[in-house]
């Protein structure tokens, strides 16, 4: 029998997360048109069309059992009061987990099920572990100041589906108060 | 439709690697008989009897796609010239991957086919990734002076196949030469 052979490898820490011999994915605040709530302060924003984040993967063909592992450079910023963020995605096989390490950083997770329950939890990293539990989306949020890099782990087989949270985004959104705080509050453009 | 809940956490980098609320499992040096080379200098620790590794776990039901994830704290120390080890196993679904990622410490992945090829990854965390592909079992090696602490992240239907490692061992072991030099040499009890 031929065996797949292990990787070993090491992440760089100093220069943000990068994964030698990876695929690397970029998006470009192009790339995330219509997700943000301001879309003034989106359009102002695009003239300098900034990196919001990039993604350094090492991916398995989809097969049960198999794992993937990516890690994510999400850069610091707002569009209006809104924080950066990935796009967030349901797996394409729904019932697929995923979890998270944070290495640098800071930011959290917004999770939602399908019908629109949102939960948001804080990540500090380095150590930060989060659990996506099947069916959930899941996206990450840089409230920091600096880049926000997280080591991502996921069923070889379980795939990205954009659609529903492209179409409808989350039930809640991320954003920075006046006075400089964190606050996850009801988004406005949710519609059930 | 019930969800099962998100979960976040953090590690306790500090002391070493506990996952709050975790199921944990310790392993003394009285429970690795038979699998270290120098039966005299096993016996003579056994009078200490040290705790060779900790692990902390948070585990789903088994289920396809769902993943556990866990942290190990492998204490430095060693029998006779044979660094600490844990005990090293197959997956019961020979086919599930897994994968590592260092936090603290130092140490390896001592790696082998159903077959008896064998490769060794050096793992110096924080930053060590580690993929461990279908059917190879895996055991980790400290070779550091200080606890190695390391987390795993593995299909929840993987399971765990400890037999023929028992048995048979792994067809290298790792070494401290006289000079202090870490090897990687033949295990002279080997029989494929």
């Amino acid at each position: 029998m031929e065996y797949k052979r292990p990787i070993g490898l090491d992440i760089d820490l100093e220069t943000g997360g990068v994964i030698p011999g990876a695929k690397k994915l970029v998006r470009r605040l192009s790339d995330l048109k219509g997700y943000f709530l301001d879309e003034e302060a989106y359009n102002e924003l695009l003239k300098e069309d900034p990196v919001v984040y990039e993604v350094y993967a090492i991916e398995q063909e989809e097969k049960e059992g198999d794992l993937n592992f990516a890690t994510t450079v999400l850069y610091p910023g707002k569009v209006g009061k809104e924080f950066f963020f990935t796009k967030g995605h349901f797996h394409a096989k729904a019932d697929r987990a995923e979890i998270y390490y944070g290495i640098k950083g800071k930011g959290g997770m917004l999770l939602q099920t399908p019908e629109g329950e949102a939960e948001w939890i804080p990540m500090g990293g380095p150590g930060t572990v989060v659990y996506v539990p099947p069916y959930w989306a899941h996206r990450t949020v840089n409230t920091g100041n600096e880049p926000f890099i997280f080591l991502a782990i996921y069923p070889s087989d379980a795939g990205h589906d954009y659609g529903s949270i492209k179409e409808k985004g989350f039930s809640k959104i991320v954003i920075e108060e006046d006075g400089g705080e964190v606050k996850v509050v009801d988004n406005p453009r949710w519609k059930e």
